[in-house]
């Protein structure tokens, strides 16, 4: 009780100081509200991003494309040191050139699905008998020996179940219940914000991988046709993941289809009740080897004053992503946002004290890996915290990456001091939906690269929509799902926050530096 | 005032003697609700209807697998006069035996659509530059004249929407006060329950047919090698039609795709901000036109008592589907419970008084046609109201044809004394939650087709589901949608109407005669 009362003091003690401090300057609010609302440009680039270039997997042609154009955009409108920043070594690109895929037996019908990322094409057409594996470890694959060389195969994983028929809606918004209780929560309910990768969640994926791998090599040596998976999901939507390494030298798998769980389900009922399934398939896909490098796209709005011009606002959000659509909300929308940002801020010409710099991560997908090369290289080591001079400069990193859903707020990250700040920065834009500050830490995105090394890293607290539903990670994730005055709105909004960030006299307040997992090598 | 009074006591009036009639056979019900929820078949005879026949669409070789499983199994469960019985010409058959498409341009994506119903293949793989068509009338297609031959066109209807995020669930039941409605529901409230067809929805859509079909001719002439025709639906689902005449003497049309909506719009949106598109597609569909009759199933369980064997209670339901999915809701879900309800019956060894005929009618989707034909053969010809002399031994048709949802009740079709019988048939059912009584009609499935020629005919009130969302005439109307619970509950209750109308002393009340539309011929 007597520490509640405490912590409720201080934080009414920053809340007055700082309330003094903040006063955003509205005319600069209102001309950003113009731009951002007014005259929007964030669903033209939304359009190049997804409907003209493609699926953006790591390291794939539609990157590129993607990328390219980023740089060429970013250029026209005026801004500085534009750029593909390497990152380091990736590993191979990837693309789908040809998916068909049917079943013959016992009727004709085509089937939904797509080819596991990285996974290898049929090397023309084939056609086969389906065979039903039962197979809870390696060793169970035995019995089938010598009679799956050119067959389509499908596991009958015991586990799966029917579908089920549900009454809730797909898309849902915060309901201000939520905010409120995010609004309310103490630090002390707060987890470290370190960034994905690190925990057991990930140690469990890569102990499966590796079940999964043996298996894949000896259906390999079997030499498979077709591997068909289920892919969980529902009415044609259906979720993707990663099907085999990117590393240049990852072992050969097998081909590999991740199904829709109709179709999927479909052609394990007939099996289990004995009937005699037959499918046909022609899948090619292409690796990329030749740059095997990663790479950000960079871009600023140089600073201007004399004594804050070496200081930094980041803002960013990851531009890849997975292969069997276009990433339309993951993350496509926050890159539109976080350019159009830019856009706004140069077309209502703003000459910031600070610098303004824009990052379009790449491989986020594959565990953060843009943003963390990034901060390792220019700010600071997480596995030593060694940090480089720039560690001090940056101001604070802003990301967006959760869907097409409005900004209610923003994540703390347990950063209590820049909870008064961002309280007073989202005032303008209360009208709009936008004002719930949580100390509560989000994860599964690029802040936490920089969260992880104690520079302050937020991502904005978004609706959820049909995000765990329909688009993330699925083949539906299309443009068709981008609600354009969520986005223009959510471009707006950072637009004040990277605005308020480069004038203010201080720093955003950090926390304390986290310590080194690792002690530094002599 | 005066004639809702008299009204209201004419109700209680005629409640209070047949609920002294009405009294079920409690042992019998028992009986059934044992077999119908215990012991049912009712999911393995669904997964047969789709799963293994696959699409039914009307003449089809899949409807052809489908009637002959059923006159089997109708047959070995000691069925009698089983048969597949022709009720007249319908046309040619039809069915895909490949459907790919992709755009290549500007990148690769394999496209979620189906041919449409009744149109040619491709006659091989073609690839072509997508031309977008500016055309509301037949007239200004001519500017594109000679530049078509080959290529694939799609066109640009302005009238055509964004995609739009719900916040409905895709699924929903009849909430109470839904159901305490229809209840309350008037007979003045209620329109003649003639079938569909014969109203000006069905004119316009024939007016637009038309149209639609001397744009074909035009696209035929100019040898179009593909049509992309927009289907609506939302996340993977999309809605199918027909798509040109099953008549044996259509004229030819050109090859058409109905494409899912978000692969659509990509074109779209594409090819109107001026980007190059291209696609590739291989289709090819077979025409069945050996045997243009059109069949019903029919079976039956004779009837025992010497006065009333003559009699018939009938059930039924449509078994022809549309072509893109199995058609599990629209209507394998109805032809199984209307199957399991005759199983039941064989299992409870029941001898019924009045004969009990079953029927899986066909070409419902075209227009009613397999029991429109059958009732004017049998009962009376809708158009002269010329009566056969089976028409007064018909007590009652029972139908099932509105998706996976539980029964709730029943539409007594404004036939008002009906009302307290079924009210009192469905008490035993309250606790699984059958109880409503409506007045109401309701349309657009075969019961239609006995109640416009005066013969007692009733579709049961079912929950709606997803049925208007995801399943009525979709790509994703599959045997994942069946709800195993509501069916079994469904057969159990049809059962026990059908058990209680063989076994009542009078036939059904029957409403007034209507009256012929057409004068007899001389």
């Amino acid at each position: 009780m007597m520490k509640k009362f405490t912590i409720t003091m201080l934080a009414i003690a920053i809340c007055f100081s700082v309330l003094a401090q903040e006063k955003v300057d509205p005319a600069a609010m209102q001309k950003i509200r113009t731009e951002g609302l007014e005259k929007s440009k964030v669903m033209d680039i939304a359009f190049q991003i997804t409907d003209v270039a493609g699926p953006r997997l790591s390291n794939s042609p539609g990157l590129k494309r993607a990328q390219n154009w980023a740089v060429k955009q970013l250029t026209d409108w005026g801004l500085k040191n534009v750029q593909l920043e390497a990152w380091g070594k990736f590993g191979k690109g990837w693309q789908v050139d040809k998916y068909y895929a049917a079943t013959t037996l016992p009727f004709y019908h085509a089937i939904i699905a797509s080819p596991k990322a990285w996974t290898p094409g049929t090397n023309g057409p084939i056609k086969s008998e389906v065979i039903l594996i039962k197979a809870d470890t390696i060793t169970d694959l035995d019995k089938y020996k010598g009679k799956l060389a050119g067959k389509i195969v499908l596991f009958d994983q015991v586990t799966l179940q029917p579908l089920v028929t549900t009454y809730k809606p797909d898309a849902v918004k915060h309901p201000d219940s939520t905010l409120a209780k995010m609004e309310q929560a103490t630090p002390a309910a707060q987890r470290p914000g370190r960034p994905a990768g690190n925990n057991n969640v990930m140690a469990q994926m890569m102990k499966m991988r590796e079940v999964r791998a043996a298996m894949n090599t000896m259906l390999l040596e079997e030499k498979v046709g077709l591997i068909l998976t289920y892919a969980r999901g529902n009415h044609g939507t259906f979720f993707t993941s990663n099907g085999a390494s990117y590393a240049l030298d990852a072992k050969p798998v097998s081909p590999e289809l991740e199904v829709s769980p109709e179709d999927f389900l479909h052609i394990l009922r007939l099996l289990r009740a004995g009937e005699k399934v037959e499918v046909e398939a022609d899948i090619k896909t292409s690796f990329y080897d030749q740059d095997p490098d990663g790479y950000n796209v960079i871009a600023e709005i140089p600073g201007t004053d004399k004594k804050l011009k070496d200081e930094i606002v980041m803002i960013g959000g990851h531009y890849d992503s997975w292969h069997s659509a276009t990433g339309a909300t993951d993350n496509a929308a926050g890159s539109a946002v976080m350019m159009e940002v830019m856009r706004i801020l140069k077309a209502i010409d703003f000459k910031p004290k600070r610098t303004i710099r824009i990052a379009l991560w790449s491989s986020e997908e594959q565990g953060l890996y843009g943003s963390k090369n990034y901060v390792a290289k220019h700010f600071a080591d997480p596995k030593t915290m060694i940090l480089t001079k720039d560690h001090k400069k940056v101001s604070a990193y802003y990301n967006l990456d959760n869907g097409t859903g409005a900004i209610r707020g923003i994540y703390l990250q347990g950063n209590a001091e820049a909870g008064p700040i961002f309280k007073e920065w989202l005032t303008p834009f209360n009208d709009i939906g936008a004002k719930t500050v949580t100390i509560n830490n989000t994860g599964g995105t690029d802040h936490q690269a920089f969260d992880a090394v104690g520079i302050p890293g937020f991502q904005f607290i978004q609706d959820p929509m049909d995000y765990n539903t329909r688009t993330h990670h699925t083949n539906q994730d299309t443009f068709d799902r981008l609600v354009e005055e969520d986005l223009k709105r959510a471009a707006t909004i950072v637009a004040a926050f990277v605005y308020n960030t480069s004038e203010r006299t201080a720093q955003i307040p950090r926390k304390e530096l986290p310590k080194a997992p690792e002690t530094p090598k002599p």
